[in-house]
């Protein structure tokens, strides 16, 4: 097994997403392993309560503290991994934090629900990441997008041909516009340049695309970029 | 119903993860509703196919126009929705725009996978959305929190005790410590002040809290908060 993923939440069948697709087959691989656990199992409270009204006042539950720290102690005892939650005070996922995570060997994910959790819990998380700026039902809809993500990071998850390293993010512009078959949708036609089996036009219209779209869309990531001379030569054609 | 959701994508069994919990509840509850529809299901191709090798050449296979503008167009002819495509040229989810997008009637989420699009599909597409600046196994697991965000906007989808609106990314600030009970745990006890019952020194406390997490973790975010006269004061008494 490459990668261990324990994922403790009140609602352990919205994972049944990683049954699917290319984590499915990863999963019936062996190359990653992926198990819930629900939280209101470790409850001790006679009624399995796993939340309760805030100290203080105000609306909304909290989630109690002894049910979330007993899953994380319980899942851990097997399983010396990162304890990850997921929250809006966390730093922002991004493909660095993707790649730094695939190297790990054990990953526990916490899931909150409702208000959020009792503060003493966080004594017992390693990390806090944030999927973005905006709210969710739950911490489930973060952990979804964050363990595909890492999972298909790990070797043998993709396939060669799923695993093309032109995408973006990876090389820091967008990816350049791609077409296949047929050649005429509608009045609407394919490039030239693509059937024309030059190759080496065919890289630079594609460098060239992706730069434009880059610096188009994403002028932020635009700015990072340390342009080669053949760059250059190619923004300036644009003009 | 107040929204309709009609999500496009070759894998329809991941959004059963829509049955559960709020967003389950609400679709019960007919106040939104989702459906999916699987793209193989419009090829015109004999084998039902949806993708194919990349015109001028590379790794990976892209999705065919024909079934993608097929869908989207058998979906809308009975749907004046606004057609969005999840890819990374898009523009940055945040709550913002999920509040935007919560006031439309009909929401058509096209999901993507393999190494993306053939270039003709976004002539049909209203809006690109980006999740992040990380890379998924395909569009659906961006669909997922982003419909998630965007439905718990919606009027009656959280119950009051749910809705409440001192969470983070409301207001700008990230949300203050909570606790409920026990009193102590493991010799880790909840902090004197809330347990007063003192309403506006807690209301002091929370949001001197508050501003001092947003400080420390999202100096970004805190950048673009107008502190009042009392933020301030709150401020310097933590110096």
């Amino acid at each position: 097994m490459e990668l261990n993923v324990d994922i403790l939440t009140l609602f352990p069948e919205m994972f049944d997403i990683f049954n699917y697709s290319i984590i499915g087959r990863a999963i019936e691989n062996k190359i990653i392993d992926i198990n819930t656990h629900n939280i209101r199992d470790y409850s001790v409270n006679k009624h399995k309560k796993t939340d309760d009204y805030p100290y203080g006042g105000g609306q909304g539950m909290v989630m109690t503290v002894q049910p979330l720290v007993d899953a994380i102690e319980g899942v851990k005892k097997n399983n010396e991994g990162k304890v990850i939650f997921l929250g809006p005070r966390g730093k922002k996922f991004d493909q660095e934090m993707a790649k730094d995570l695939s190297k790990e060997k054990n990953l526990i994910f916490v899931c909150g629900h409702y208000e959020g959790i009792d503060e003493r819990v966080y004594n017992y998380i390693d990390l806090e990441i944030s999927l973005g700026d905006f709210v969710l039902t739950g911490g489930e809809m973060a952990c979804i997008p964050i363990v595909d993500s890492i999972a298909r990071l790990i070797p043998g998850v993709l396939k060669v041909a799923e695993s093309y390293e032109d995408e973006s993010f990876y090389n820091g512009v967008l990816e350049y516009p791609q077409y296949t078959r047929p050649e005429c949708f509608r009045d609407d036609v394919v490039p030239e340049i693509l059937l024309s089996g030059h190759h080496e036009n065919i890289r630079k219209w594609r460098r060239k695309k992706s730069l434009i779209l880059t610096k188009t869309r994403r002028p932020d990531m635009f700015k990072k970029i340390s342009l080669s001379k053949e760059d250059k030569k190619l923004l300036m054609e644009n003009k």
